[in-house]
Formats: C-alpha cells, structure tokens, sequence
C-alpha cells in the first residue's frame, strides 16, 4: 500500500507520494507515474518521478481545505496506489504561492502582498555543508524574500572549483589545470565531459529540495534559473530531448513546492546553441507541466527577451545601460504591462567587473528609483574576499552596507496602501513621487524620492480639503522624522543631502 | 582729428577709434559709422557705434604684427578720419580669440591648446559693486577659463531686485508687490514697463565692456548671452526690427574683443515670441557683422537646437535627461560633428530645485565622464544663501567641493598630448577610456575613468612592445599615484573606491 508522510497537511503544503517501483532498465525514461489528485473543488492529474533507489514519487500542492484522495497510476509499477489526506488551513508565514496582482505587482494567493526583494547567489546551495548553513543563518537575518539560484553548477571568474554534485550520472571534464588566467577556453565547453544525460544524480535533486524546504520555511521565494551559460560542462549546450527530459524531472520535482519561481534562464542570450524556438519550446513545457502556475521569467544579457510574450508572467530584467536602470522602470511598465523585477543592476562590492562593483549607496539608490517607478529590484554582493567566496555566487556572509537599507525600504513598502507604487506621471520632473497603484488609493499617500538630488526644502499641493501627515525619511541613515500635518499648499523643510525621501499619507 | 587712445597694441588686443558727431535726432538710429582698417594682409570694414555724450567708436582687433591704417566714415559727421598704428606681437597670456581646432576641440589663435572649463554667473556684473569685485576676486583664484553671462537683466526665483542698470532708456515695471511666490505671475511678461527700443542706455554697456575687458585679463572667455527668457522687463519679446538694432548694437561694441563667444541664447526654446527663423535671422546678423567670428552657439531647455547649422561653431547643451547627460558627449559628438560643451548639467548645490542641487562629487563626476568621452562640461554653483547670494546667477563666493576637483582636472587636461581627448569605442563596457583626438597620438596616451564604479584591480594590454608608464588618480582626494612601467599584459592594483582615473603614458 501507498506511503503518505504527512497524512495531514496545510493547504500550499506538500504532499508527497512514495511508491516502490521497477528498476530494470533506466527508471528514469523506461517508466512513467502519476498521479490524479481530487477534491470537491479541484482534480489534478501530475507527473511524478524516479528519486533513486527503486523509489518513484509524485508530490502535488492542494489549494482548498478538506479531504483529498488520489490514486498512482503507470507503467512504473504493476500495483495501483490510492489514498486520502486532509488538508487545513494555512498557519503562519503560509500564504501560498505567490501570483501576479494588480497587473504590476505581487500577492500570496491568500491576498497578502508580496513586495519583491530579492537577493542573488548562484550556486549557494552547491557548495560545501558549512558555507550552505552560514548562507541559510544570513538569509533569516536579511530581509530578503526572494533568491535567485542555479540548479546547474556555475563556471566563471571566481567560480573554479567543483560544485558539492553533479545533476547527472558521469564524470566531469578534469579541472586541475583551471586558472583564474585560463577559464575563458573552457567556457561553453563540453569536451571532455562524460554524463549520460538520461540518468539525473539523484542526490543533487534532494539536495535541492532540502534547499527550497529551507527557504520556504524562511519565508522565502525560490526563484531557480533552470539554465545558464556559465559552464563547463555541456549543460548549456544539451540537445532538445536532454532539455526536455530535464524540464520534465524538474516540474515533476519542484512545482508542488510553493515558494518556487521559475527562470528560464540566466542571460539566455549567452546560450550559443539554443535559439528563441528552443526557449519558447521550453516554456511550453512549463506551462503544460506546472499545474500549479507558478511564476515564470527569463532573463538576458544584452538583448532583452520579449516580455509580452504570454507565458512570461513578470519581466526579469538585467540593466541595458550602465547609468540607467531602475530609472526605466515606469517605461518598461508601458512596454510589458507586467510586474518589472530588476533581477540584476550591478552588485555591491569592488571586484574588478563593472557589474560587480557599484556602492551600497548607489545600489540602495536604485532600489528606491525602482520601488517608486513601480518595481522591484533586486540585489547582489561582490566583495573581493581571502577565499574568493563572494555572496553572489557562493553565499556565506555579507559585508555591504545596502543589505539593511534595502530592510529600511522594504518595511516602507509594507506600510503602503494596496499592492504597490506606480510612478506620478504628473509630478515635477526633478522627483520621483509614487502613489498606490490603485484608483481608491491614490490620493491618500504619497511617496517621494530625491536620489542624488539635495533640495534644502520643497513645495506640495495636492488639494484644498485633505489634512496629510508629512514625514522626511532618510533612506541611507534609516530615520523618519515626522514634520507635522498640512493641506492645501505647503512647504516642507528638508536636509539639503542625497537619499531624502518625503512620506504623504492621508490622516 | 582722430583719437587714438593706444597707438601701440598687441595682436589680438582692441583698437578703439573715438569721434565726435552729430547729436541731434536719435543717434543710435539716424547716423551711421564704419571703418575701415588696411594692413597688407587684411583689411575689414566694421560697423561702430554711438556711445553717449556726441562720441561714436568704432573698435576693431588686429590679426597681424605691424603697421594698420584707418579710414572712419559715415553720416555721423561730415568730417572725415583716418590714422595708423602699430601692432607688436602679442604677449604673456595674449594667445588670441578661442577658436575650434580638430572638430572636436578649441585652442587660442596661436594654437595653445584651450580646454574649456566654464562656470555660470548669470547676471554678476550687474549686482552691486562690491559683489561683482567679490566675483572678479573669486575667478582670479579659480581655474575657470570661460563664463556665461546675460546682456539682459534676469528675473526668476532668487532673481528679483532690479539690477545696477537696465540696456535702455525707460522704466521697468513696478516691482515693489513682487515676491517668492508670485514671481512666476510677472515671468516673460512686459506691461508696466515703458522701454525705447531704439536708445540704449550706454553706461549698461559701458560696463559690460569693463567686465569683458577684465575677464580678458585674467584669461577668462566671455560667452556672452544675448538673449534669454528669464524677463519681466519685454526684453524677451521685442519686435523683429527692435532685436535687430539691438543685436547691432553688441556686435559693434563688443566683437573687437578677442574673449568674446556669442551665446544667442539661454534656453532659446522658452522665448515663446521667438521661432526658429527668428534665431536664423539672428545668427546670420552674427555671422555678417563679426567680422572675427568668434565662437557662436545657441543653448536649449527641453528641445535641443539643431547644431548642424552651419553658423553654430559648437554644441552649448544642457542636459536632457536627469540621470544621463555627461554620459551622452560621445553621441553628440558623432551627431553633430563639433565640439561639445554641456553648458548646464545640474550645478552644485542644495536649493529645492533639481538643476541646483546635486554634489560636489556627482558633478566632478559629470566633468570627468565629459572629458574621457571627448566633450567639456560647465560649472555652477546653488547653494542656499542668507542673503540669497547664488553664484549661479550673483557671482560672490564659491562655497562648494567641485571649484577645486575642477582645477585637477583642467591640470590633466593639459597634460594630455595634442587639442583633447576621443572616447575609445573599443574599451571595456564597464570603464570610460579616452585616447588623443588624433591618429599620431592614440597609442602615446590612455586616460581610463572608472566613476562610481569601485574595482580592487584592472587588468590592460596595449601591445607587446610599447612600455608605458602608469599612474592611478585619485579624481576627489587629488592625488596621482605612481605604479610602474609595464608592457604587454599589466595589472594596476586599485583602492576599489569610486571617482578613480588611470592614465598610462608611453615613456
């Protein structure tokens, strides 16, 4: 009979179904499972997959309350599997899954907004046990809820030495003669690696799920970057039935989490052997596979994807222009009509790379240009470091000074009314004033921005009969000062120095 | 007989013929009087003008060493004059009129390379006594070699006393009810003033040829500008025929003055009386009666003018965009093929306005990217003062970080070989490198900017033969760090700190 681990379970939970089966032959291509999930107000029918072992799995995410049965079914196996569970209500931190909300902005299906705020590290999760805990106690001490990471190891300039695993069976090109000097020739390489792209290591995969088990518990979103262009390996240049077999073991594998997003990929543009038809053909794929419609993007280099394209459900942009960023926030709005997130606008840090060596404060600075343009941007650390572990790629601890400004600004966010910011196309041209992005809401708060900008003071008016509160907030030094309470025209004393903010809310 | 009051002058220093004439009717329009000025390698006729008390002048700048005779003629009298003098070579810092050099840069007559580096007073010579002195002081002991000011009396926030005098005879409008907040009711307007357009009050421009004449001395440019629409007097909306007399009237007076550059205008597209053929037939008045042509450019608030016209000898910009404008010089550049000068990129400062209040380091960074791309940028300074003493606009004092930052700059200007900088097209994305503006020099020579960027280190390759000598600058604190010579691959260590510059010099 069936083995249920958790026979009573949240809704957004997950339920997984373990059941023994062939191991004759490649469990991995020679069998299918799956599994149908019903409730009075849903009935699913998922793929499952082979997790080692003589083991096969089909994990699913209710929605609704109440009892579910299901039944296992496929080739992998003579036996037929059924069962029921009971699912409560959500505890806690459990907001489900998060969605798109608003056209712009982001919401847990259990209405709670999400404001993004989302770090990066690469290949946190593939190096060693010590540096994967310090990154876990760093993230619940950040602010953070959203981390972009890899599920395939990363090869690049800081990034030499092997991942803790491989996802496949094989054996990987011989790295001893690796330098920091040398690792351009073998970029986007496959020679010299031997993997049996039918047979996935196990091991890396429950690696990965005890990963995003961890995040989720923290509260935060995993947005995994399913492919990328950094590597060695050959995993950047697999053929479409390799691809396709790997898309379908990780949807069957991850899509029943609710804290996962989904990234095509990192810089899909860098893939040379993979054309627009082969990531439309993936996305597909997605679409088809993930019942549960998680949130789905793609992320470029130099030429950006288009993000109207309908699977795409919010844009993961990385800079274009080295000045300007988050400052086109409410441009590429108009453009997609989708949630921006600004997934990559240069680190933190002092590395010798252009993309890795911008101020706290400019950094902080974008982010604030984003939230009130409407978006979201995101963030990375890339100190030079004894050991060379910098947090964007390996996690670990961070040194900058923008990890609890960024903090600063995202409980600013949380106080705003409705959903998010969009930008007050009719404000003065030397601020970036943001409203609720809402009909109901926007005449009851205001959010003004100065960057770099040092007014020693500035006039408002809004209109002749509302009385606001006023507040000049520091976003570098973390103060609000309250000024008092005005209407009709007013003016409003300010320090004279960057990184003022100007809170207007509706008494 | 003639009056001559230096019968010996250096090339490129004014000549001024004073007569007596007729003073019956209207002076200004009723006579005429021209000169004609015979050396054997030049002979021009200019127009003079009347300067008050029954004396007219005609002014003139000789271009060569030796001997000149004149004839003067005209209705103005029926007596005819004629003369000679003497011209020597010039001397100390005498190097003639700014002219451009290379398409993409200035230099002096004599060829010594002039690398602008302008500031903005509006209206500082006509504040009071004291405070133009004030000015004069503070230029001596700074770097600036070029300064914008207006013929015309401003009127705006911070601009609202009545200037030491006004261009006309007549009375300007009551200003005793005109304060902070209703200023913008009297802005561009010209009731209540009674103005005749056709008698220039000469001691207006008496002393705008002693300021001229002092700023000479220094060795500072005057770019004059002639018309602008911070007014509330109607000098921004004369008629045709009223412009006209007027801007004869400047070009005899003050085109003999070899510091002289004509600004048409500060933000040409404001003057809502004024359209593009207006300012054409302007700049073909320019282009027919200065017979030296000194340098001529038109300055734009929201849309910019079209620098290909052929009467515009360099671009006079002001940003377009909040966020990029320095960033841009090298676009100008291939857009309009002259040399470009960012007149107004925010100034220093801390008033509420966003053109007056960003940092002494956002605005040394703006001349620093300015410079590498092969353009100039402009100073100006907004700070807020008790007494409302802006140098923006006043003149007075410099209260602020850049002046000095400034100097540096202009001191590795002049250091670089030949007229200026290019931008290299094929540096690295994440670096500004800039190369002489000539094919025998590029190789001799690389000043690479790094701005808010903070790498620990860089690596270089120039060729495998050439050794070069490297210094890393400090652009704030100042300072210039020797490295070392290198040939073939080098790596220059950096302090990972914002507003760094490296300069390698072939040895």
């Amino acid at each position: 009979m069936v083995q249920v681990r958790n026979s009573i379970l949240e809704k957004w939970d997950m339920q997984e179904i373990s059941c023994k089966g062939h191991t004759e032959g490649n469990p991995f291509t020679d069998y299918d499972i799956k599994g149908t999930f019903s409730h009075p107000q849903e009935s699913l029918t998922v793929d499952g997959f082979y997790d080692g072992n003589g083991i096969y799995k089909v994990r699913f995410m209710p929605s609704f309350t109440g009892t579910y049965t299901y039944r296992i079914f496929g080739s992998f196996s003579t036996q037929a599997y059924e069962g029921t569970f009971q699912v409560t209500e959500a505890t806690g931190e459990n907001h489900g899954p998060v969605r798109v909300c608003n056209t712009y902005h982001f919401a847990y299906e259990d209405g709670t907004p999400h404001y993004s705020l989302g770090t990066t590290c690469y290949v946190w999760e593939l190096q060693d046990e010590k540096l994967q805990e310090k990154t876990l106690e760093t993230l619940k001490n950040s602010a953070f809820n959203k981390i972009r990471f890899c599920i395939f190891p990363k090869h690049y300039d800081y990034n030499l030495h092997e991942p803790i695993s491989y996802p496949y069976e094989g054996m990987p090109v011989d790295s001893s003669l690796l330098t920091k000097d040398n690792f351009m020739e073998y970029m986007g390489k496959s020679e010299g690696n031997e993997w049996d792209f039918t047979r996935f290591h196990v091991g890396h995969f429950q690696h990965i799920d005890s990963c995003i088990e961890k995040l989720r518990d923290m509260g935060i979103e995993a947005d995994l970057i399913m492919m990328h262009p950094y590597d060695r390996w050959g995993f950047s240049q697999m053929k479409p039935e390799d691809d396709e077999l790997y898309w379908k073991y990780i949807l069957a594998r991850f899509s029943a989490y609710r804290n996962v997003w989904w990234s095509l990929a990192n810089e899909y543009d860098l893939l040379a052997k993979k054309s627009i038809k082969d990531w439309e053909r993936m996305a597909k794929t997605i679409c088809e596979k993930d019942p549960y419609h998680h949130l789905r993007s793609i992320h470029h280099c130099i030429t950006m994807y288009d993000h109207t394209r309908p699977w795409i459900t919010h844009c993961s942009i990385q800079r274009t222009d080295v000045y300007k960023c988050a400052e086109l926030v409410d441009q590429y709005r108009i453009q997609y009509r989708k949630p921006v997130v600004l997934d990559e606008i240069a680190y933190e840090g002092n590395i010798q790379h252009g993309w890795g060596n911008i101020s706290g404060k400019e950094l902080v600075r974008r982010f604030w240009e984003a939230a009130c343009r409407g978006g979201y941007a995101g963030h990375g650390e890339t100190y030079m470091h004894p050991q060379d572990i910098l947090w964007w790629s390996h996690g670990g601890e961070l040194h900058g000074e923008s990890p609890e400004r960024l903090a600063f600004l995202l409980k600013i966010l949380k106080e705003t009314p409705g959903y998010g910011l969009r930008y007050k196309t009719d404000a003065a041209w030397d601020e970036v004033a943001a409203v609720p992005d809402s009909l109901f809401l926007q005449n009851d708060y205001m959010l003004i921005y100065y960057g770099f900008n040092r007014p020693s003071f500035r006039d408002y008016y809004i209109d002749d009969v509302t009385e606001y509160e006023v507040e000049v907030i520091d976003t570098w030094e973390m103060t609000i000062e309250k000024i008092g309470t005005f209407k009709g025209k007013f003016r409003v004393p300010l320090p004279g120095k960057e990184y003022i903010a100007v809170r207007v809310r509706k008494i």
